[in-house]
């Protein structure tokens, strides 16, 4: 890790969120843009130019390491953003060439499981680790692979879709057209379904589908709700068998856990620990810590995306 | 690649064979020892040394680039072969060790399956790919994973082990003590079961349970048989499944295949190319080639262990 100050960017569908890291992994402040008044790649790119400016000038910043980006489908190995759904830019937008043109540093984009790995490593407990696995776990299923130090991206850097490996054959029906993916399970929307399978084998009342669903949930479990309570348990059988199998495939000496599935902590990652160990081959000896992210939820992307630039710059 | 001489030990639960192979790849002369007349590895160690100081003199080779040796839970990273259920040797073989007190060269030990992806990479079919899965699919499965030109190994050098990923939950038992692993459905006695219950439910005679069963299964497959056709398909199915998993991990430019069940060539692998398109993710955009080993199936094994001499040393 050099000694410059580094920027990392957050790129969501609603937010633009750009950061002034420290080399010690301070954010130093945080700027906002809103994502949605941009159609126009080049303008956005020059709005987030400006936006830098501004904050190294307030900061008495001279020289950069990098800017780093972490977008919903942001693309290493072309610096783009890949048609995004829930972006306001049609088609790529070749995000680091852009900015690159304006800016006098490097730029570096990934998606945003990759940079929460990165996040983790450079900034966070996976500091003694060199090879681990981060699941970001939301709306969708996201993975971050490090292996020996280094983010794996594959032959086009689209590596890590692990939330769309089969987990059910001919299981629930996911966005992206299979069936049984792992992100149909253990998403928001598929602890959700779970519970409500369960809420009417057990003839239970339904929780309100609102965004603090998963919270009540949390909140049922504490109380021995026995839906809750079996919801984290038929989640985590299933989240068990998708680290088992990513065990075989690159045996890491860790997992992380991002996201608002995890919130609840030990709720969910105990029986996760439990089934995990379960459904482990014998082969694997070593103990392998399960653990949420130690980032706080307000800075773990920002963190991320400047970790991309300190790890790839 | 250098210009020298390599040497590549393949070891198996009979046979141990010790061959020279030239820079370009060409195997010279193959000798045999018989594994199970060792039951002490430093004796074992010293015949292997012996047999190879003979080949050398016998083709007048003074140097060696090194020796690479493929064997059963042979362990890349220890330099041992880790008790190796089939093989004479009880515990853990410091085989590296033992054979570099003695040898004027350096030593490298690796499993089976990724001996096998080492020998397609340099010297079979899979040259121009530097991200791709070798799968070897026998009495049991391995798998060898190439990531940017390089052998997957894991925090502990076990990784690969594909065999164990669970593709039905609760599904068949395996011998590693799990359900459901690819195992049971895609090695030899995983399709000779699935052919058993098919012709069950075809109310058809079943084969017999031979060395030759699956060469008779290709037989009654070219001449229609729905039984052993469909039987293919159903391990295509499978192994499609594995194959889009494996995919999403490290997004492989190519899938290889090498042992006794791809002998029947494209009887099961144009279902498995089916299958695999039918279920990868479609961010995928690549074509991506499901072929057969290009090496010989008497030299494949000394090659694979020559190659990582090649590789790693």
């Amino acid at each position: 890790m050099r000694d410059l100050y580094t920027i990392g960017i957050d790129i969501g569908g609603t937010n633009t969120d750009i950061g002034l890291v420290c080399p010690k992994g301070r954010c130093e402040e945080v700027r906002n843009l809103k994502t949605s008044d941009y159609t126009d790649g080049k303008v956005y790119a020059q709005a987030i130019a400006t936006t830098i400016s501004d904050i190294m000038a307030h900061h008495h910043v001279d020289t950069l390491q990098g800017v780093g980006i972490g977008a919903p489908c942001g693309n290493f190995m072309n610096g783009t953003i890949d048609s995004a759904a829930n972006l306001p830019f049609a088609g790529e937008v070749p995000i680091k060439g852009l900015l690159e043109e304006i800016l006098p540093c490097k730029v570096v984009v990934t998606n945003d499981a990759n940079a929460a790995a990165y996040g983790e490593m450079v900034y966070g407990g996976a500091k003694e680790y060199s090879n681990f696995i981060m699941f970001t776990i939301g709306t969708g299923v996201g993975a971050g692979i490090i292996i020996d130090g280094k983010l794996l991206y594959g032959s086009d850097g689209v590596a890590g879709e692990l939330g769309h490996t089969t987990v059910i054959p001919d299981g629930r029906p996911c966005t992206c057209g299979k069936r049984g993916c792992l992100e149909t399970y253990v998403s928001i929307r598929g602890i959700k379904e779970t519970y409500h399978n369960l809420a009417v084998a057990y003839q239970q009342k339904e929780i309100p589908d609102t965004e603090n669903s998963l919270r009540l949930m949390a909140q049922l479990a504490h109380d021995n709700d026995p839906v809750a309570l079996q919801t984290y348990e038929e989640t985590a059988k299933i989240m068990g068998v998708a680290m088992a199998n990513a065990q075989c495939f690159s045996s890491p000496q860790a997992f992380f856990f991002m996201g608002g599935v995890v919130e609840c902590g030990d709720l969910l990652l105990n029986p996760i620990r439990k089934h995990f160990e379960k459904e482990k081959l014998f082969i694997y000896k070593n103990e392998i810590p399960i653990l949420k992210s130690f980032l706080s939820k307000n800075d773990a992307a920002i963190l991320g995306a400047a970790a991309i630039a300190v790890c790839e710059l």
